[in-house]
C-alpha cells in the first residue's frame, strides 16, 4: 500500500477545474424558493436586486452537474489551495482506534475558513457583472474576513453587517476586514430600516444572522450598482464549495481510500454540502451502498435535530424569499452563552431535502463536550480549530471510539473547516471552567 | 523551463533529515559565550542546570556540520511541514518587477510562526532526557504558544513569563497557551527574585525579553527537573531553523532557481539564520558569488544597525552568561508603541559575527513603513503577515522596485515567519491612522 503522507497536498495541476452541483444527482430536487408576494417560485427578476446574474443562474440550476470555474477565480485558488487532507496520525493513536481518520483542513488561509472558496466566486461574478460593491452579513466573522479578502483581490467595495454578539465577543474579527479594506457595523445597526425595527423591539439584541442578512439585503437593494452575497444556506454556496468535495475525493482515490463515514459542522450547510458533493453522488447515483453522512450542530442552535422541515424567511426582517427547509424559525436567536458560527436558524435546502429523505443523519452536541474534543484535537493534531469545526471533531472522535470496541477499520473523513485564533475568549472560558451549555426550550423554538 | 506553482510544498519524502549547522562553514567562528563569574568561556558544567544535555551539545559545537534530527521529531515536523516556498505572483504583478519574489512561509501551523521549527527539538531532548517541566519567556507570543505546543505534544509541564506589555497588548495569546497546557504569567511578575528586582525600580514596567530571560532561567534552575528553553538568539535555535533554509534550498533547486537577495527579518536572529544557512554555506565556501542577505529590523529595536558589537549579557537581570553580539545593552526596552516582536536588545552571535566580517547588510525600517507594506501584501498575497514577518516584506518589496527601476530580474527570497492573527490591535491602529514611530535616542541605546 503507497505511503499516506500526515499532510497531502494535491499537485496544483491536479486542482479541479469544474465546480460540482449536486442537484443534478438528486432524484428528488430540493423545493424551490418562493416569493412571498406571489405565493410562487422565484423567478431571475425576482433576484436580480440582490444577486448578480451569473450567480443567479446557478442558484436556480437544478440540472447541470457541472460548472466551468472561470479562470480569474481559479487564478486566486492557486495561491491557498489546494487545501491539505490530512490523516489524523496522532488522533487515530490517541484514540486506540482501527478507524483511519481523515480530515480536510481548510484553515489555511487567512479568511481562516473554508468561506473564501464562495467568495471569491461570488465576488469575481459581481466584478465581471460591472458592479461596484457589495454588502454581506457576518455572524463568527470567518465569512466577512473571506468576503473582505475576495473585494482586496478584485477591487470592490464591501460594507459588513455582523452580528452584534459576535462583533463584542471578538473585537479584533472587524479589524481583519477593515484591514482588508471592509467597512463593518454591528448588527442590528441604525443604518438600515430593519436593522431600527429590530432595535426598536429589543435595544439590547445580540443580534442574529437572520437579522444582519435583512440589513445587508436591504442595503443591497437601496445601493446603485451594488448586490448581496451570502456565504451559506444558498445552493450556489454549496456549488462553489463543492471544491473541499472535489480535492478530497480526488486525494483519496490516490491512496485508495474511500469514506464509510462523511462527517460536516452544519450551520447553514455549507462546507458539509460542499464536502460530501462528490460522495452522495456516488450514493445518489448508487455506485457506493452504505456511505454515512453526519451532520453535526449546536444542541444551542438544533435546526436539523428540532427544527420544522417546512417553508420559512431566510431571514428575520422576512424580506427574503421563503427557502423549503429545516428551521428553528426566522425570529430565533441562539443563546449569548453560544460561541462561534453555526448560529443560523434555517438550513440548505439541499441538505434540508437529503436529510428528509433519509440520505443523512444529524446529531447535536452541547458546547463544553465539543470544546473537550477540540482541546484534546488541538493538543494532538497542532492545529487550534474553530468552535465550528470542533463539532465535526467531536463526533469524528465519537465514531473512532465506536470502531475502536466494535473492531471495525472504518475510513472517517471530517470537514475541518478553519481556526479558532478569533474565538480564544470561548477558549478561556473553557480553560477558566465558566463555560455553560444551553438547549433551547420547545417554546423558544417553535413560538412562532 | 518548469511551471511554477504559486505555493510549493516538497513531497514529504523529500524533507530533510538532518539540521545544517552553519558555524563548521565558517572560517572564524562566532566568538565564545563567557561565564562571567569566571571570565572564561563557558563550559558544558556552567549550562548544566539551564540547557538539557543535547542541547548543549549543539550550542557548543562551531565544527559538526550535520545532525540528525530524531525521528520523534521528524513525526511532528511532518504533521506541519514542509512548508510551502511560495512564488508571489501577484506581488511581483502589482509592482510591476521583473523580479522573482519567493516567501517560505511558516504561519501554517498554530503557533503562528517559525518557532515551533525549534520549539519541538528543545522539548524533546527535554523529555528524552527525564526531564518533567520547561520554563521560557516569550515576547509577542510566538515562541510561547510554539513551546506549549511542543509540551503538548511531548507531555511536560510549562511555564511562560510573557513580555507584560504584549501580555496586555495580546491577551487572547495566554489564552492559546493555556489551552495547549501552559502556565502564563506576565514578566517582570513576583514569582522570581528577578521579576521583583525590576518591579522595585520600575513598577509600571511593560517589561523586556532581556527581564523575562531572568525569570525564567531563574525559575528553571530553582525547580527540580526543569530546564530553560529560549526561541532565538542562542546557536542551537538557529542549528533547529536551518530546516527553513534546507527546505527552500530544495524547493528552489527544483525549480532552477538560486537567490540574489536572501531577506528575513531579525530580532534574536532565528529566521533569518535558519533561512539563509544552506544559501550562506555556498557563499562561505566559494561555490556561489554575490548572494546579498539582509537583516531587516525595527528602528525603535535596531541592534545591528545603531548596536555595538560587544560582550553583553543575554538577560536584563544579567544572570546568564556574556554573549559577543551586536547589542542596544541589556537593559534596553523598546518603546511601547512598538507593536510584535523583534524587541530582544542584542542578536544571534553567528548573525553578528557574520555580519560583523562583512558577508551581511542589516536595515532598519519604521512601523508604520512596515505596516503599509503588511497591508499591501495582506490585500495581494491574501495573507495576514505577523509586524516581525513584514519587515522582511518591506525590505522585499523594496528590493523589487529597484528592480523594476534597473530592469534587472533578480531572485528574491524572504522569510515570511508567521501570521498577525494576536497582532490586530496593531492593525486596528494603523487602520485607525492613530500608529506612531519611534526611533530611540542614542542615549538610550548607549547609556550603559
Amino acid at each position: 500500500m503507497k505511503h499516506i503522507p500526515y499532510r497531502y497536498y494535491l499537485p496544483e495541476e491536479k486542482m479541479p477545474k469544474t465546480w460540482y452541483n449536486l442537484r443534478a444527482a438528486m432524484p428528488e430536487k430540493p423545493d424551490p424558493l418562493i416569493n412571498p408576494g406571489t405565493g410562487k417560485p422565484v423567478t431571475p427578476d425576482d433576484l436580480r436586486p440582490v444577486f448578480c446574474d451569473k450567480l443567479i443562474a446557478q442558484e436556480l440550476d437544478n440540472d447541470t452537474p457541472e460548472f466551468d470555474i472561470p479562470q480569474p477565480i481559479l487564478d486566486m485558488y492557486r495561491i491557498y489551495r489546494p487545501s491539505p487532507l490530512v490523516r489524523a496520525y496522532r488522533m487515530e493513536a490517541a484514540l486506540k482506534t482501527p478507524a483511519h481518520i481523515y480530515y480536510k483542513f481548510e484553515g489555511n488561509n487567512t479568511s481562516g475558513s473554508h468561506k473564501l472558496n464562495s467568495a471569491l466566486a461570488q465576488v469575481f461574478y459581481a466584478k465581471d457583472q460591472g458592479l461596484k460593491s457589495l454588502t454581506t452579513e457576518t455572524g463568527a466573522g470567518q465569512w466577512g474576513t473571506a468576503v473582505a479578502e475576495a473585494c482586496a483581490a478584485f477591487g470592490l467595495d464591501l460594507t459588513v453587517y455582523m452580528v452584534r454578539g459576535s462583533y463584542d465577543q471578538k473585537p479584533y474579527r472587524k479589524d481583519v476586514m477593515r484591514t482588508f479594506g471592509a467597512t463593518v457595523y454591528p448588527s442590528p445597526s441604525d443604518t438600515t430600516q430593519a436593522g431600527r425595527a429590530i432595535l426598536a423591539r429589543d435595544p439590547h439584541t445580540t443580534g442574529s444572522l437572520g437579522c444582519a442578512i435583512s440589513e445587508a439585503v436591504e442595503k443591497a437593494v437601496t445601493t446603485p450598482d451594488c448586490r448581496y452575497v451570502l456565504g451559506s444556506v444558498l445552493n450556489q454556496v454549496l456549488l462553489h464549495q463543492s471544491i473541499i468535495g472535489l480535492e478530497s475525493y480526488e486525494a483519496l482515490l490516490e491512496f485508495n481510500e474511500y469514506p464509510d463515514i462523511v462527517i460536516g459542522c452544519a450551520g447553514g450547510g455549507s462546507n458539509l454540502g460542499g464536502l460530501m458533493a462528490p460522495f452522495m453522488r456516488d450514493t445518489l447515483e448508487g455506485k457506493r451502498k452504505g456511505t454515512r453522512y453526519i451532520a453535526v450542530e449546536p444542541a444551542s442552535c438544533p435546526s436539523l435535530t428540532r427544527g420544522r422541515y417546512e417553508y420559512d424567511f431566510c431571514d428575520t426582517g422576512k424580506i427574503t424569499p421563503m427557502a423549503k427547509m429545516y428551521t428553528l424559525g426566522a425570529e430565533f436567536i441562539p443563546s449569548p452563552n453560544h460561541a462561534g458560527g453555526l448560529r443560523y436558524h434555517g438550513m440548505s435546502p439541499i441538505i434540508s431535502k437529503l436529510y428528509h429523505d433519509g440520505y443523512m443523519e444529524a446529531v447535536s452536541y452541547e458546547q463544553t463536550n465539543v470544546f473537550d474534543a477540540a482541546v484534546q484535537f488541538a493538543r494532538l493534531e497542532t492545529i487550534l480549530p474553530a468552535p465550528e469545526s470542533a463539532h465535526a471533531i467531536r463526533c469524528a472522535m465519537d465514531e473512532a471510539i465506536r470502531c475502536r470496541e466494535t473492531g471495525e477499520e472504518k475510513i472517517i473523513l471530517f470537514g475541518l473547516t478553519g481556526t479558532g485564533y478569533f474565538d480564544m475568549s470561548a477558549y478561556a472560558s473553557y480553560c477558566d471552567g465558566t463555560m455553560t451549555d444551553y438547549v433551547p426550550k420547545d417554546s423558544e423554538i417553535l413560538a412562532r
